[in-house]
């Protein structure tokens, strides 16, 4: 079944090639930017200032293979891609959870993006712990790897 | 810009019309269910059963229509949709953090699910607090109607 999406905005941030970014939003590389939304979809951030964090999901649109095993940045071993945040997913959606500063008119301002620029944007959601957040939670092979993620770069595998 | 994406599933749950339906995965009313990853991608599915909580993206197939504006279900003003989790959105991406239980094959076991049988699925990814959770969160709105969700079941409204 093919689903066909149309981006919303654009996120724009200081990252200009997919080696030396952040791997993750709350890394310590991570950057402000901003989200432009396109004039015909500013009507649906009413209400949005009120959250201090969003749900942003975007268009991996520079990834253009994929592997459903690969080798991800905070490990040596081959992982299957569904098991890891890697980008070279059959069906290529970032999903990063960043800090929303403030919003004017259909520009808003956001902290700690991991995010190349001029990637299309696909959705905002509020980020909502009663819906998001988890307890007892397991993370396979990431366990040996858990604090890695703030101070790792990308590199140029994907 | 438009994006094409292919589904890599189907996610199959009791819900068969969308009213009456949790409207959060957390919440009593959700049920267990399971995940068909088609053959094709299965491979992609290595070392996830480590893995406690999965959060699936998946293509809301029942949206037929947008609204930049919505009541949504624990409201009763109208709300910037992007400022709710309501599905009539411009891309209508549905996210859920779902217990994964164990995976057969290429079927997942799941809990928690707030999703229509037959759901075409996008993306799974690993559920890592690292990652994904945030502390010191405003929720707006949505802030007076904390705990209500889960004890919510869906209208007719969308």
């Amino acid at each position: 079944m093919e689903i066909t999406f149309r981006s919303i905005g654009t996120i724009h941030s200081p990252f200009h090639d997919l080696a030396d970014m952040p791997i993750q939003p709350y890394g310590e590389a991570s950057s402000p930017g901003t989200i432009e939304i396109y004039p015909d979809y500013s009507a649906g951030l009413k209400d949005l200032g009120g959250f201090s964090h969003i749900i942003l999901l975007y268009y991996l649109h520079k990834v253009s293979s994929v592997q459903l095993t690969i080798i991800p940045f905070l490990d040596s071993e081959p992982r299957g891609v569904f098991a890891t945040r890697a980008p070279l997913r059959p069906n290529p959606i970032g999903l990063s959870v960043v800090p929303l500063q403030k919003i004017e008119g259909n520009i808003l301002f956001v902290d700690q993006l991991d995010v190349l620029d001029g990637t299309p944007l696909l959705d905002i959601k509020p980020y909502v712990p009663e819906f998001d957040e988890r307890t007892e939670v397991r993370i396979g092979w990431l366990e040996h790897a858990r604090g890695k993620a703030r101070f790792a770069r990308s590199d140029n595998r994907f």
